[in-house]
């Protein structure tokens, strides 16, 4: 058992109109090497209700099959009673984050994210425009 | 780097028949508060195999358009293998809780909870009648 | 509030063909258990990105009813843009697991796992073939 310590940081990712999908994977192995944290965990959270945080092998057609498994759960034509009040378009954003949730817990181990080979965070845009999301990563544990 | 604190604490929020959605940011900020952590994270689980947490913007299209996507989830007319044993009517509750989670994890930074402006946490209850649902809270960061 | 320690372990878990549902609960008391904390959280992050974390009733209607929900998100039979470039027959088993999402946060109170009476923790298995999967647990807390 060691003494922990905390860290925390903002890190950007440009998104495409949603579901847009980015590997965030470098950008948080980056926030961990900063840390200096050599064990313990990473929680990362998407700043806004119209994005979300998940795994995924990062390849070009996991990426197209989740991108419309997402638009199944909540497809960008139906009717949404976010419109009838708000008529930005983007109800079935909003229902597909809240599905996806916004914040995921990843193991620091030997001062580096531990993930599987093919297994990537990534951040999901779902808002009906282009975005540049902020996800808010927080790494606790020892430094050494 | 800051040496890190714990502080614990068990909230309850009253919720009626699923899917029903509460607003629980406000009683997270003062558990920060009271915390007095100023950086870092904040863990909350839902106690209990029919209810959830995640983030929505909390408007009351948004929370309507929520219930709908849940229940076509798990729809509450179909048949359960959980029924066929226990008839108590809530097969569809325990799918939907499983399938949207029991946790979450938020950024504390600057002595309060970190979410977007049109971002709120939320506790669902899936269950098939009211309940005083409970929340685990766990604050782990710097004090200063 | 009280200074806080760090504890790491992995775990293994044997699973059948996806969707393939496992009791850990057991296995993350006997983590809390060697750690030593007795009052923080802990975290857990399935390893690979065709396995899931999630919290239900462990019983075999409930079993049954949420790998129907599941196989219901992402149907095993369907076409998927995976299969084209890798044929290994498991584009259903990415997007699956990608959806649950691969890592809870769980309180730890009185030196155990805080949990519902009729909530388990479960390791989800998505991939088309029996695999030992790992999870990776992290305890941070107080040892007093």
């Amino acid at each position: 058992m060691q003494p922990v310590s905390v860290f925390i940081k903002t890190i950007e990712v440009r998104l495409q109109t949603g579901p847009d999908i980015a590997d965030i994977t470098a950008s948080l192995q980056r926030v961990i090497r900063e840390s200096q944290v050599i064990s313990g965990q990473l929680s990362a959270t998407m700043v806004g209700s119209t994005g979300s945080l998940t795994t995924i092998e990062y390849e070009p057609g996991v990426v197209e099959d989740l991108k419309r498994a997402i638009n199944s759960l909540a497809p960008p034509g139906m009717e949404y009673e976010h419109e009838k009040a708000w008529h930005d378009g983007n109800g079935h954003s909003h229902v597909q984050a809240a599905l996806l949730g916004p914040s995921i817990a990843l193991p620091v181990r030997n001062g580096r994210l531990k993930t599987g080979t093919w297994q990537q965070v990534v951040a999901v845009n779902h808002d009906n425009h282009p975005r540049t999301r902020a996800v808010e990563v927080t790494v606790i544990g020892a430094l050494e």
